[in-house]
């Protein structure tokens, strides 16, 4: 309801989304972000690197309801399927080839390689992956219509929380035994 | 902006949402639906079953932005993974023992066994199940702030979409090989 | 923005809505409710009792914009004629035969005798009310797409409120003398 | 989306809200309204006329999420009790000396008496009156925040709805007898 | 999601928005506002004056969507182009004769000349302006979807702001050389 | 309320926004824009251009409230002053050297200047511009929380609508004589 609401991240109370900083210690640099300019390291198991121009690092994008981030990956590298509770997603490449893709709740798989200035959009809270099909390292910049999109990695959310998800949970929910989700779990420990 | 836009499912147009009958031709029975009061089969691999209350079934719901579902659950009957990438959901049991859970994007497991009238509440797009512990059958009902709130079942969204997505997605998803992702594709064929 | 705020009903800060419990303390048991699971006491001279599962008393609803209330009927019983100025509502009957009914702003009476498992959506705003129409107690669970839906209820709004409402508003509004209204008005001091 | 969508009132497909005109032949008259420059008739038992400028007399209105409204009251004359399912509205006196009054859901009756220029607000969805406690004839402007904010008028409600709510319902609700009830009706008839 | 949130301007937390008064202190007083009754000083070089009753200076309408300006405009008086970031207007004229008008998105002017009673409605965000084509004193009362809309005063914001915005935008903007751009700033300096 | 609703852009009913061309007929090439990897015509008095990616350009963004921009400066080109009366946007600088600045409505300008991979915030509403401070072309995309931003640009606006704005309007906004208006409008005709 006003201009602007940069986020006091300090704040001793919390809400959803965050208390204003003082109008009058506004300035310039409140609405200014220099963590997407870096290459991200992808040196990982997934080649993958993410920065995030979010609330939580751009106090300045609180109460607008946007945020971008930039994606670094290698050559092979995927940022793995996953969803954004809060966001529509929209991506454009700035470098490389790279093949993103979604599947709907009718389960339909829409998905494209994408090459430097093309641009796709993934619907609001679908599962989706960007995965680096050319030769070179690759980059993304990625827009949401929230300053807080959140993101549900599949992998991590299933076989890597605190406390763990019971393995008869996941033995069902894959139809396997419990060889497989052991040996997935090691891998995210 | 009208007090209620019934459904028009058969219409021409296509909205997102629907257009509504003619306001003449509305009826009580638009805002009452009996497809909830059936026991579901649950005759089937997870031993579960879901009746929908959704504008698609209950065109009574049209911009009315709320729904609900029955869910069924053999003893060990799993509601497996999956998000709504529209809604927060509510749950109450209506019959028998459930463990319902949520995994929040900081990744921490959050679950609960319920009985008999007792409720739990699943963030919006967050991934959630629900597994029948008790020894006999299970009933909920689950309540939604959508008239669709959709679903992305993590197991099939990955396994069994159309088309497929790649294995190579899956294996560096999962960090296992070929034959695992080809186990489990075959399981969901 | 975030995946949850669970409500701290005890800040010193007043919102609309409630500031959040820091994250680190938010547990399992912040996401559950047992309010609904306990008969209601129906001795009273409408044969009604509601058990309201929303952000005052379930503190885990605080932003995400759904409620459920448990309501109880004795034979005979009745919620009286209502409205809720935040939200639509979904009602299922757990037990008992009930007739459900509201009237639309073009003043048109829709209304259905619902048995168990059956379902019935009142529009946001909308006057209604629930009587048990069986010869046994009733039992219904509603939903609510507002953490918070309040209750205007008629009767008390105009007879009961506090300071009360001047006759002649009243005699002027349902065309009675002032006997009318005094009568009314004993009823529910 | 756009900048305005003039209603199309006479489309065939029927929309909550309404289609929009085409483009290009949408004139400045589409957005102008004179029906609030007239004298309402105030010779009714009520003393009351009310001129709407809503999306179904002022079509550019449609998806501007605003409207007003011109009531006219004779001495004594009531804008009798009721509810916006879907809007605030504010209120400016033009004419004479009114008073004005609403009631919270816990309970507590708001009122002021109003003379020229000041201004008196309603929270969305609860129950209030306009009532000219002056010795001329009264004018108010009001203002909504909705293109049909829609009006639940208590008393025709209750007691002239098409088909009418049965007497048992409302001797339980207002705790009177037949005759009491059969006796209002009459008046509203 | 409560009923009303009167706004606490003192609070010492900033949020967008405001935090609640106590309810148990809020009385009938904190919805009324007195602010438009008394005429504008329009002794000014644009015949203008302006009484606002948005959440600044009426703190009952925190959280209510809604907001109420008066203008007084001199003979040949002018409200200059602005535009309101977060809300449409709605126009009635309380006296005199008005000329309003706005441009659309897609460049075209649309304008009215209005008399008492009449009404003109500006969509969200556009540039409008109002001018006193009459012989005599005009008053308008003006409603707002938003508690706080905000103006954007085209000559203030790029002629007159704190600290200016450097020469070689506007000449480059309005294609005129530096002595145009100076003596417009001169003026508003 | 559906995972996506691509517009159809040809259909005969016109939407605020537009209706979804059928499911069956929906592809991944749907979800995919090409419109931004082309280097744009600068060769004009302000030494840019822009791509624009909404729902016009790219019909698969209907309903998900997200659009992206490319924009091209030559040296010295500017962006001029201009709002977006339906979202706030973010920039990214992809190549060159950029001054941005918005003015907020207490008439603070905020401004800075920009390198590659560098990020802005324009709030909601607010003029803004954009100008190449650097020695060769300059490129940004912009991203906005609406599928159709709009673009109110200030010079154009006032002096370049059709019909005109009368020059009595002019003059008394800016304090200037017929002549500098007729001067500005000659250079946008």
């Amino acid at each position: 309801m006003k201009d602007f609401c940069v986020a006091d991240l300090n704040a001793t109370v919390s809400l959803n989304g965050f208390p204003c900083k003082p109008v009058a210690e506004v300035t310039s640099d409140d609405f200014f972000f220099d963590g997407l300019s870096k290459e991200g390291n992808t040196d990982n198991p997934f080649g993958f690197a993410v920065a995030q121009g979010n609330v939580l690092s751009f106090p300045g994008l609180n109460t607008l309801g946007i945020s971008m981030n930039r994606v670094d990956l290698a050559p092979g590298g995927i940022n793995a399927p996953h969803s954004h509770p809060r966001a529509t997603e929209s991506i454009v490449v700035i470098k490389g080839k790279v093949l993103v893709g979604f599947v709907s709740t009718s389960n339909v798989y829409f998905y494209k390689v994408l090459t430097v200035g093309q641009m796709f959009v993934i619907p609001r809270g679908l599962i989706h992956f960007q995965y680096n099909v050319g030769h070179s390292k690759a980059i993304l910049l990625t827009a949401f219509n929230s300053q807080l999109p959140g993101a549900v990695i599949v992998s991590r959310t299933l076989f890597a929380s605190n406390p763990p998800i019971p393995n008869q949970i996941l033995t069902k929910t894959f139809r396997v035994d419990d060889d497989v989700i052991n040996s997935i779990k090691s891998k995210f420990a």
